[in-house]
């Protein structure tokens, strides 16, 4: 297999997160978004979307959003399971990733995109280069406080976001409210169980690679 | 079970789609959002983020998100299997489901909920009111038409989008394919792959729900 990665972005470092909880050593290769190389020719042949993470598997599939690696991990490499063992834990997994990914990456990525001069008419992942809209990027910092109220009463009651233990939602929920610095967001003093989290998750060795 | 549904809306359309494909019938309360029953206290007790579909399991668990639905459904009830049986396939159907939300459903939404008059102060679901972007919608537009030629480029050498045969991932591409319409975009006739295999999906029984 080949793990093509970014040091600096969070989709890749959900993928990378999750590739180190299980124990994987996959080989890696480092695709630098600041310089450009997500639009190479050379990788816009494994993955013409452009984006990173993608997981080129034994076979040669291009596996290229976080949540189908997740799954292909999960399925050829069952232990320590992160994505659930029984039908309930299996669907709150998937839902809390969900959740983390439509309430927080995405307001967290428009405000981002639509604001940074750094991605100036690259508000949009992908070949194609889209303007920048100052109003979503506006939109997404309102967004944002919305999400970690919601983690803050979600945490409040559950250890971790699908029940007591970590799953790939806790990674994807963490690595999002870690990339809201590129916003200047992060999780309000008064969010005493979402700050408890967070901290547990910044100790995990996974998280410092 | 008890599943929240909307006739008009797509995502609990998919849901609608998967457990008749499922071959399940499952309690059903219709929530109509053109009367904002979605955002009433009774339905926010059920789900706070006032979004349909939701499926309470047995147990009294809400599951609020169209991949925690299928989820949970997939492992309570395996067959006909709609989610992938090999490690590859599972992570096929997880790919082409979230390639068909992100770069299929969220434009298609974006572009609906900031151009039409009905969605005024509605630009995002849930309990909040957001102002239309109008940029949004157009930029909206713009990537629905990429979509439509990754469809095509992906059916030209597949029956369906995971592979050979119908999955989950068809089910979302076809509802948004179909919701594609509120912004009166539609397929181009040059995309003959695509089409047929609309036209496929169309002619299901489940579709007709």
């Amino acid at each position: 297999m080949i793990f093509y990665d970014c040091a600096t972005a969070p989709s890749p470092r959900r993928a990378r997160m999750f590739i180190a909880e299980k124990g994987l050593q996959i080989e890696t290769r480092e695709i630098s978004i600041s310089e450009g190389a997500q639009l190479s020719e050379a990788f816009l042949a494994v993955n013409p979307a452009g984006t990173v993470p993608v997981l080129v598997t034994d076979t040669g599939l291009a596996l290229t959003e976080n949540i189908a690696i997740a799954t292909y991990l999960e399925a050829i490499c069952p232990d320590p399971n992160l994505m659930g063992e029984t039908a309930e834990e299996k669907a709150l997994v998937a839902m809390w990733n969900t959740i983390c990914e439509s309430r927080g990456g995405l307001p967290i990525a428009e405000a981002f995109r639509n604001s940074h001069p750094a991605m100036k008419g690259r508000a949009v992942t992908g070949p194609r280069n889209f303007d920048q809209i100052p109003a979503l990027a506006e939109r997404g910092m309102a967004r944002v406080a919305d999400f970690f109220d919601l983690l803050e009463a979600r945490l409040s009651g559950s250890a971790f976001l699908a029940g007591d233990r970590m799953t790939l939602a806790d990674i994807t929920g963490y690595v999002f409210v870690d990339f809201a610095r590129v916003v200047r967001l992060r999780l309000p003093d008064t969010h005493k169980a979402a700050q408890a989290w967070y901290a547990g998750m910044a100790e995990r060795p996974s998280a410092a690679l």
